[in-house]
């Protein structure tokens, strides 16, 4: 199998596990399949239509290889049917989800250096691919979305981590060793981000907590 | 009147009771005219808007003929000018509202079938082009999308199935009567679906239940 | 300094205040520095991107001159690391906010403008580039958008008025000037709704309060 072939595959297995955790986002919010379709498919695809559609990169990749939507919609249906049954392994699903972090943003970031934009926006590009797909799902389910506060772990900080590593070394050392040691940095981040407990520091606004909401929310 | 006239007033048509839907929806919402005329547009025109731009299928419609924006802005002003004197009347709305779709979701196969997408890709615009602006208005409101969940009857399944008929039955009959009985079969699953108040399986998570929200929430 | 050396002047201090109250806006919502920032960017650049992709105005302005990102992070950056010991002064923020709706409300009218759509899309696009990035960060926050609701003073509004005086009024009077007084009117009736407290009426639905809850939600 070459080098293509298996990013190709592996990117199958990544929309695959997003798709489950879209769908699984749907527990306790009386959502039928088809809420739990759409919450996989926002979830799996909706990172990277956003990066195509804000830099222009037409067609966007699902609407040219339509497996893409076929692995998430049949993904979310397996998940719909069998977790009434069978409990998720949570350990596996955050391993997997952390590797789906880490291709989907690495892939984002070379997408955006191929069409030759600044370092800032492909480090941008490889945060939104990763992360924006879970914040509308997170949207779609009324939460604030969990990569903004403070009770998650690293998650967007990790594909920051790692495609600043990718833009850094780009055209140092080789093309596929740079992708796949920025890939490993976001997910062994990540990792030990959730079974450390790594978190950013909290928002504090000292002064205002002295004004009025009324006041406070004009700002 | 020719066909495409026809079709021309009646999405007139379609816009002005979105766009009606929409403004209702502002109930209880403490929202004024602006917001009113913000929930009429996005709910009329929406899901297009979303359908061309993930397509690259530019202009957008109602960039080029601002009828579509004039027809959903004045739509709303008069619901919000009447609706304090007068009730909609809830059958006549959900009618007229299940017309919309039926037409919205095959003008939207159609277009999208126009750019040779696969079959997947159509159906999933069909779904878009009538319901992605009611579930805009609905994130808006700060409601989870009405589709999504429970609690509504068969909306966007209904889109579905007419798309599917449609995308299958293509090349085999006359164009425009696969068109119309298309919108026929979702104008009529709708009215089945709301008045004998047929609902999807909902999403339950067995094992899961037993877990801590602090675990359940990193999935 | 020339008149479009003094325009991006006047953008950059745009985007930097306007980052400013997307930061301000993770008050009491337990947001991290990275949640701040994302606020932040969305608030600042949201509503000009969606201008540009829905008129396919590519490239999308931040995409081709990184200043304007970079503007929003430092500006998101310095507001999370000061606002715990420093009051930010209301009254100065309004101002300054008045200020930058109205510059980016005209310069999304001239982009409008340029490309020669109708005047009713030059207007909405005004209102857009003005408005749509406090709506998003506000669905982000998971509040309903503030200007669509009667708690805010005139907001929308102004940007709308300044966008129709641009319109009817050009080709009559020099385009700089009209482009300027039409921004004062932004921003001084802006001030006014702010110090005077004008609002919009409210969106009143007297029959429909003897529905049920059920009835009213499928509207």
């Amino acid at each position: 199998m070459d080098y293509s072939t298996l990013i190709y595959w592996a990117e199958l297995v990544g929309v695959a596990v997003f798709a489950i955790t879209g769908a699984l986002a749907a527990q306790g919010k009386r959502m039928d399949i088809l809420g739990v379709v759409v919450l996989a498919i926002v979830t799996a695809l909706g990172g990277g239509t956003i990066r195509d559609i804000t830099l222009n990169a037409h067609p966007v990749g699902w609407v040219v290889n339509n497996t893409y939507l076929w692995t998430a919609i049949i993904s979310a249906v397996v998940a719909f049917l069998t977790c009434r049954y069978f409990l998720y392994p949570r350990r596996t699903m955050l391993v997997l989800d952390a590797a789906g972090l880490a291709l989907f943003a690495i892939l984002g970031a070379e997408k955006a250096m191929g069409l030759g934009v600044a370092p800032v926006i492909i480090v941008m590009m490889a945060c939104i691919t990763g992360c924006a797909g879970g914040m509308i799902r997170d949207i779609l389910t009324r939460e604030i979305p969990l990569i903004l506060h403070r009770d998650g772990e690293l998650y967007a900080t990790c594909a920051i981590l790692g495609a600043i590593f990718y833009v850094v070394f780009h055209g140092v050392i080789d093309e596929r060793l740079l992708a796949i040691s920025a890939m490993l940095i976001i997910f062994f981040s990540r990792l030990a981000a959730v079974f450390g407990n790594l978190c950013l520091p909290e928002f504090i606004v000292t002064g205002h907590k002295l004004e009025s909401p009324e006041e406070a929310r004009d700002r």
